[in-house]
């Protein structure tokens, strides 16, 4: 019959395109992955991350101290010779003030993991990641590898990493760490850099050992590699730990992880990947992808300089998140904690807002796929997604349509098909559009009549019984 | 004509409330004011206040420094024996650290006094009210009887008063400015308390002195007395100094002040009334008052303990302030900036919010009078507010009404009467409410043909030419 | 008979010049002085302190903080525009740093007052005399007059001029109190300054309450005036102040006072006269005087970058004590603590050292008088005193003498007088100097016979029967 | 002849004992020693070493930041107990200061290396060392090894050794660094303890390439070794790192080092001997060693705390070095210095004393060797030390003699020897003491014709011709 052709067509191009790489759990522990790229990827990525969608991303560390301009402080200030560092520093610290030295005000007297869990699980993340150690080195645990320089000998006293999992998993929200594999202005990684990356003491000696001790400790679901970039992932012993990372490690089963593990792995390995950071290409990507944003534009970390309009409004948020999952990708939403161990405010509001849509409008999120087609062909501002299992289609238009909506994208619809919103009950009349027809026009209820805001969702129910139209 | 009586009717309780308050400007440098409350009494309100409706409260001191629980830090911490005042120094500060050793830290280093100008102009409010010196005694200007206990002095090391009143005159809104009349422990004023009142050497040698020099220097156009509780306004001389401040100040025919000149006079003397803090009774009030209420439900300064849930929706801060312009209050929206100088992104995003309500709505708040009825007979959350120049009605529902809006307390309108939404474009169509009539039904646009969000104004022109239906 | 008119001779200088000022206390009582300068002039200057002639003054404020240069830095700093002063700042604090701001790091949390005394007391000091109250201000006690500027607010968080008093009273050290009338930056001072001392606003309010506060609360036996210079002594009004202290307050027949009243006292008016800091003239002053040096050459408070040659020997302390008291001068030593609370043990080493030499010595200091020649006419560096209950004459040489000691100053004594030396037993052999006679000469035993070090004292018995030689 | 004889027996022991040791620096280079005892212990020790015999000593790290009780503060307060350490951090800091959290306050800003270097000079010490790294692991270097641990990345932000280093070497001193092995709390160290010092991470990737980049960076002719006791040698690679020094690194030829490289060296292995802090035994050490001392009796760091009774007297500290000297060690007399890079004064005066006794009586110090007796039979606090060239012998009193000085273990010298006394012209008197004779009795002058100070030299001229008496 002529639907039934149309709804296997329909989802047809999700399935080809992820029917290769997520795979259930249950033949993670028999097979042994060899320490080079093609063995390392062809490892499935574990099925949680893909159905997950959402993440929060966590930047914390000594630059909440400064809390300036963003996470690079120490490098903007004295690499970079930037003039509103310099200021900055020249004009509220003492002459010879050193980076180092902000470590002890980082103190985190309010650190309450289990309202950060809480919050998380509210915001409708499926995951969280934390950054256990920046490109400034400090590990946020007592890492045996950074003595006086982790958060228990100096500045919060206190293990955040391992606080953080713990009240992490006592939610349904899984626990990810951000792990800088470069260090600024660690000697030893100074020292390979001068000589061209063929010593390799930094990884060997502090990198490497660091991210496997965290590995041990805390169990991440997700280690999510940065840092990469200056060496080639030989140098890293990128594969090498991989490979220990799939075989051998406690979270061999169910980690994820993205790509950057070298000089020239973005997008090239690793498992899924992240390319640049707020990458959001806004066409399907043939291999699962992360959109790793922030909800303050223009920074990762708490600034107290920032206003209000840096920040994302609710719109812009949720379409972020809309156009990355329509596309294939995850997205990685961002806060800056204040060095006090708060989540300012408006960030609080934001997560929060997130999950009121989320509440809503989640069926079209978590456990989708893309569709053949992204946004729609007439209306801009809709964007699909797809439930292979439901046979379910998703437009989600990130604009109020006003009374009619125009899908130019969709065609084949039998005549019974069904049609609803999220938020809303009942069935929505629509008709084909035009004549001769493109794509159909739904009748839009009044906006008081449905229970979402800052994007919403029609669902057409692909397996309705009956002729095309 | 029936119409025309009913017009004046409607209005008419206003006037006569009113009236006899707030007169203009011209008459006021002619009379000499005596230090008794009659004659000080008898000073009518510059026209200026209660037509500007909304003001911007800012709680700023030493206080913001600890940031925690709320301003009277120091007493609950030394006085009240607050257990979780103690445990929060005993936890976060070494042994005998003391209240005046905070201010070192009030580093104040991102305060941006235009920024903050631009922002309570873009909120809608017509005036500002700085906690010039709040209980704990500490001056933010560099006052000649607050020797190393001021902002210049210590910590900020800035002018602050000085600063935000030239920021806020570049703009429209007018600089008014809170003082505590005491202060908890200034040895003069204990040393007054332990002799009853007999004598008065903290008013004669420094609270009263203290603020001459703050009205002489800065011309405040508000004076928001506070910490009158303790004494009688003999012992603090009230009398007198509004004697001055009426008679020969600088700012004599622009000055407002309000109700807490001592122990007996809150609702009883002064200018406007301020009553108790928060006070919202929401019944009309037969002489001006002043709603001071804050973003933060729980504090008048920044707390770093704060949640989400703490702080007022949109929806509830404004609903706050119908209600209060309503009853004929006017409404003072509290923020609490941090030590840093900044605003709290959440508080910022508030205001703006009221901005935005009010560049909609502003026409039934400002210059606006209370009406026969504050809030409607038949459909709750409806207020009522009246312009006395244009005849107009305004009916203002606190929640979206759905698409029809009962108005009981509405009667005796003729035929032709416009009723309009602000926000819209075009009269709304109406009719007599049930049968025998009870009030009048509006239909109500679709919300997404309205600009307006968290509440809705109605307009009913009185003015309208016609017989009453 | 010859020799006793000569006894009577050689001490009847000292008796004329000191038995006008320096009476028995047993009459204090019955008088009332009138406050101006002929009264106040008369009191006999009490007598214990004339008799104890050695006193410790202690330099300790906000300024043993910076610790730099002197007690004058936050003048040198801000008002004299000193470079060194300024570069200190700008390379060891934050721009914007603030005197003030020096308070809370005065930490004392080493202070034993008991140790102190103590040490005063082994010092042989009869009295000892603390900054209560320097040029900044500060207040080394819980002065009802400086709110949130003393030490119990704000640094060490005690009462120190307190804890000092009850430790030195448990020794038979007097305690006496420095008290600055003037306070630099204090903004009355400044405005009285401003209207050329027409105005008393600082005096009245400020400066003379706390004086008398402070003798109120601490009853000391010495107040030791200090920045009077730039004001007329009608201006602080000293002589009702003296008025007071003489006739009603609780030290009336005890305290001593010193001539720092008003620009024209010094030297002219007051109890005994310190004329300028370490005024040491070399001749007899018929007034009591009282020569105020440091241990410390170049400064009165602890300062960091000292060196040892800024310190002066025992010899050199010594040398400066006899002359003083020779020439009828009192000795205080001035000590500067740290804001720690120690007393730098290179001056707890001299005045350990002080001690130990009138452990010796005493007896030729302690109730000593003038006698009719200060220093020896042929032999330098010898100085003498008297004393007249035992008709004995001390030579003390501030050099080893060697094997012989001229006194070109004695005369007339009889053939059986004795010399003795302090520290040595048995009677020293001497005989008339030279032919015709000019004084006499002594031998002088092996400096391992005698137990005195830096100086040495010889004591010629004046009562001696017998011809004079 | 008699005397011939006699002289060659006065000091053929001190030839006997030393001359196998102590070489002179010419055939250094040609020997390759081998990582093992055996060869390593067959290394003379360079001759500039025992010739000097006087070296200062300096304890300075971030545990002079408390400066309290010790510089084992971090271990007795963490790992001991000590309810002392306890107190102080809860009485003065708040709950959780770490340790590391000092360091920053190790300001230095009074460091003035080249006054440091002129007073070691003046001292008359013969070099000086410094703890380049004390068992708390803080490196007072910029060292590779020592990521945010050192001088200049936290505190001082200058290199503290380097600055030290060029400061000494514009005087005659040599420079010395003393080295901790073990850091008490680095995560490697406690691990390999752990282990039960079977495996060696600490050494092989902390300690000893650290120790290795400061030779190779700072040319010190003296490593200090320390903090051994805990693990064997062999953990430590003590073997291969000595064999390195002496055969390989830049001060091969002039280093000297001591004994302290496993548990089982001290007194073993090594250059010369320390045996344990203080080691000073009083009689003849048949192998060269150096008694490491300290000034303030009880510490061998900045204590504000110490009084005057914990500091030697002159005396003392001079009797500590002749007893030392004459029993073939070296004294290496510590100072304390504080976090602000200051040298108290009381220590400076010390040194600066010892200085002025060297000057006087640096003859029988420097280059001298022991005789064959080290304290005399009969007179308590007489030691001697006698030089080979000139071949004198030194009796030294450590206290006044009075006017006759016996020495009971002087015999056998001839008619005409000559005996005078540093500091004084001429010969003094003696003869033979007793009959039958037991020694000799030498005429002391009086104490005001020498200018020795604390401790007095009688120099024997062993060439005198004549009979032996």
């Amino acid at each position: 019959m002529v639907f039934l052709k149309s709804a296997v067509l329909l989802l047809s191009l999700a399935i080809i395109i992820y029917g290769k790489q997520i795979h259930s759990a249950n033949n993670f522990s028999t097979k042994a992955y060899d320490p080079n790229w093609p063995s390392l990827d062809s490892r499935p990525l574990p099925a949680w991350y893909d159905q997950g969608k959402i993440g929060v991303f966590i930047h914390w560390g000594v630059y909440s101290v400064p809390s300036y301009i963003n996470a690079w402080f120490w490098w903007s200030w004295l690499s970079d010779g930037s003039q509103a560092h310099d200021d900055f520093m020249k004009n509220n610290f003492k002459p010879g003030f050193s980076y180092p030295e902000f470590a002890p005000m980082f103190t985190a007297e309010f650190f309450d993991p289990d309202h950060w869990a809480q919050l998380f699980s509210k915001s409708g993340a499926r995951y969280v990641v934390l950054t256990s150690k920046h490109h400034e080195g400090y590990a946020l645990w007592p890492s045996s590898f950074g003595f006086n320089w982790n958060s228990l000998a100096v500045g919060p006293h206190r293990d955040l990493v391992g606080d953080l999992a713990t009240a992490v998993r006592k939610t349904d929200v899984r626990f990810g760490l951000y792990y800088s594999l470069l260090e600024w202005f660690h000697p030893m990684y100074v020292n390979d850099m001068a000589n061209n990356w063929t010593t390799t003491e930094f990884p060997e000696l502090k990198s490497i050992p660091t991210l496997k001790e965290l590995v041990n400790k805390y169990r991440p679901d997700v280690i999510w590699s940065d840092g990469e970039w200056e060496a080639p992932d030989t140098y890293w012993g990128s594969e090498e730990f991989l490979a220990w990372l799939y075989n051998d490690s406690p979270v061999k089963d169910t980690v994820v992880t993205n790509d950057r593990w070298g000089s020239e792995t973005r997008g090239q390995h690793g498992g899924y990947y992240n390319f640049d950071d707020r990458y959001n290409p806004g066409v399907l990507i043939p291999h699962k992808w992360e959109n790793a944003f922030t909800i303050d534009k223009r920074a990762w970390t708490y600034r107290r300089e920032a206003r209000l309009e840096d920040f994302m409004t609710p719109e812009e948020l949720i379409a972020n998140i809309v156009v990355t999952v329509s596309c294939g990708g995850n997205a990685l939403i961002n806060v800056g904690p204040t060095k006090e161990g708060t989540i300012p405010i408006i960030l609080e509001e934001r997560l929060t807002q997130m999950g009121d849509w989320l509440e809503v409008n989640g069926e079209a999120i978590y456990n989708s796929v893309p569709w053949n087609y992204q946004n729609d062909s007439i209306t801009e501002g809709v964007w699909y997604t797809a439930n292979q299992a439901t046979t379910k289609l998703y437009a989600i238009s990130t604009k109020w349509p006003g009374k009619e909506l125009i899908l130019g994208s969709v065609e084949g619809l039998t005549a019974g098909t069904s049609i609803t919103m999220l938020g809303s009950s009942g069935e929505l009349e629509w008709e084909l559009n035009g004549s001769p027809a493109r794509g159909i026009k739904i009748s839009v209820p009044r906006p008081d009549e449905n229970a979402s805001k800052w994007a919403w969702t029609f669902v057409i129910n692909l397996d309705s019984k009956g002729t095309q139209v």
